[in-house]
């Protein structure tokens, strides 16, 4: 057989690991001293117990003849869709339930997305960027172009009209950078993409976040939207969901190019190549869209909120620019005295033992920067920024 | 942007959507009549006790912030992982863990797969056939080519030296036919891919139904196999996990092209592309495999085993001509009278009112079969074959 060589131009990042490599080294040279990690993008207060109500009783339904449920719809159940429906619409927008999709998570449909479209596109990245939007279209080879995020555009890019792009990549609330778009800025992009008969890939999984009712929290409340956007959400971040796996896309039907309707080629490939979310996870997933189950998962939101806040204080105190951390769990700092990332990467572990994650993982423009993230727990957070408090003070 | 213009050569199949037509103005035109369903694909019979109480006691296990779990491993947890290797032990067949990969189905990874293949590939399907194997290659506008599976070769074709195939699948048992590769088949087809250099892309999604030990339930039991075959298998037929999505994929580190190794692009594939399988749904998969698990679904696995039995007795009994439903859930005969496929269909249901599938939605080689699945309830099936007995007698 003839392998895709295109596998062999994917970039290995090391990042993590060399993360994991210097931490365990210095944990072993310094068994006394207690390590706080801040890099992780990933949740930890458990799941609300609306939630786990929903997921047993739905285990018990499964165990029992009249109720079981065998093969379900590959798109996923009505009775979540109509909470997703409601969900959109509470935010000012009409979705048809044939345009949800209940997916497995955000990064398993933004790279499943890809098989609707030819190879010879050229793909639009912001930089920095997560890097699985350049992974799955190198893997595919295509053209990748990047577009700046920096501090003079506060790491939110507008369009160049003298690019031509096919496949554009937008998140917001952003990871890694915490950045937000707003109305105006989304217009732009939006108006781009319709003028270019692009499509643009828009990456909400962090809209859970958004405080400010001016920000948008869907691309569809941008007016041109449905003729160009799909929409990437997830309940990972919103409801605590990153090991229990559910996710929504949202392909609207006037997206199109000349007679081919891109919901349409979605839903045969979902019909073809997946089948579905387990009829349990849809019920958990149900139980978060319910009344208790918003103000749940909002408890736990505010949490993370609150530890966001106070990093960001702290950095506001030692007057050490930052975005990120307000309408989003990340926090994006410069690192002072002109550090690189890994340099203050080394000086925050040597130092006060917090890890955090090098920006210039994420991409060239994210030298000098550097995550922090509010998923830690409280203790270890305060912990924290004690520790900078006084090493910086 | 570009599409991808292969979806446009995608058939669209009518058989299920047919069927139901026909079905539905069946039972309007006769409401009085009861209609029994031996058509479908999907299993009946609950979740175990066993899969049902793990289930839940993960669900607690993620309503508790010291038992809480968020991203696992993309490939599965080794507590899984151990099970399956155990489970091939058993059966004589050695794996490493890492050549384990846990994924939500068979029907997913028999597609993401080609992601690891480039689109100048000879794809060698049987004829008749599962059609997600045809559907996912022609929308990567992959070539492919038909052997033929018919009454001639038992339903079981062998491989044609003169013909070259790159990616050749093979489902034993079979997907419609129930038909089983014994040992000296399989090894032709190993023989045959190792001469090519072409990968076997091995779909046990029914090994579970093999009573004989002398049949092989692994392509893994055969020599050679480990240098050429990708084998998916799923726990949806095994343990009543349509609904409940757990399945794995066994990628051997031995399959190489040239330097690159098949297993490691895997591993890259699904930690792009995929998030795993719930964690929830993992345990659950777990206590299948446990010593109780194994009895339950033992148990379940009897019943339809019992119901292709009944089936099969009765159309002996007529000397209707037929396959499968010794070591499968399916039941492959030959319409009588010369009928062809649609012909049988309305008879059945015109005539006793019992719904199968008509062969030649599987391709041309199934035109004038048809197939009946032992997934019913007893009752239903054991009411089927009375009206069959009656009417044919």
């Amino acid at each position: 057989m003839n392998i895709n060589t295109n596998y062999q131009n994917i970039s290995d990042s090391y990042l993590f690991s060399t993360i994991a490599k210097k931490v365990n080294e210095f944990a072993a040279a310094n068994p006394d001293k207690k390590i706080i990690r801040l890099g992780i993008g990933d949740v930890t207060l458990p799941l609300c117990k609306v939630v786990v109500n929903a997921l047993k009783s739905a285990s018990d339904e499964m165990g029992v003849q009249e109720t079981f449920r065998g093969y379900g719809p590959e798109q996923g159940y009505d009775f979540l869709k109509t909470k997703i429906q409601s969900y959109y619409k509470n935010n000012g927008v009409q979705l048809d339930l044939d345009e949800i999709f209940i997916s497995d998570g955000a990064k398993s449909d933004l790279g499943n997305i890809l098989d609707l479209f030819a190879q010879d596109n050229t793909v639009l990245v912001p930089d920095p960027v997560y890097p699985v939007y350049v992974d799955t279209n190198t893997m595919a080879g295509r053209k990748i172009i990047y577009i700046d995020a920096n501090a003079e555009n506060d790491f939110l890019p507008l369009p160049d009209k003298s690019v031509k792009a096919d496949i554009i990549y937008l998140c917001s609330p952003n990871n890694p950078t915490g950045a937000v778009y707003n109305k105006e800025q989304l217009k732009a992009w939006v108006d781009y993409a319709n003028e270019n008969n692009a499509v643009i890939l828009f990456d909400s999984a962090y809209e859970c976040f958004i405080t400010d009712e001016n920000l948008p929290r869907s691309i569809y409340e941008i007016e041109g939207a449905k003729t160009c956007a799909i929409e990437f959400c997830s309940l990972s971040k919103m409801a605590g969901f990153t090991g229990t796996r559910c996710g929504y896309t949202v392909v609207p039907k006037s997206i199109t190019s000349g007679d081919v309707v891109l919901n349409k080629m979605w839903l045969r490939r979902q019909t073809t190549k997946f089948n579905g979310v387990p009829y349990i996870i849809q019920r958990g997933a149900e139980a978060v869209f319910t009344e208790e189950g918003q103000k749940e998962i909002q408890e736990n939101l505010n949490y993370y909120k609150e530890n966001a806040k106070i990093i960001s204080d702290t950095l506001k105190k030692h007057n050490i620019w930052h975005i990120g951390g307000k309408h989003s769990p990340y926090i994006w700092l410069k690192c002072p005295n002109n550090m690189t990332s890994w340099e203050f990467f080394d000086y925050l572990l040597n130092n006060v033992q917090i890890v955090g994650t090098p920006g210039s993982g994420f991409g060239k423009n994210g030298e000098g920067y550097f995550r922090l993230t509010s998923f830690g727990s409280r203790e270890n957070t305060l912990e924290a920024v004690k520790r900078l408090d006084e090493f910086l003070g």
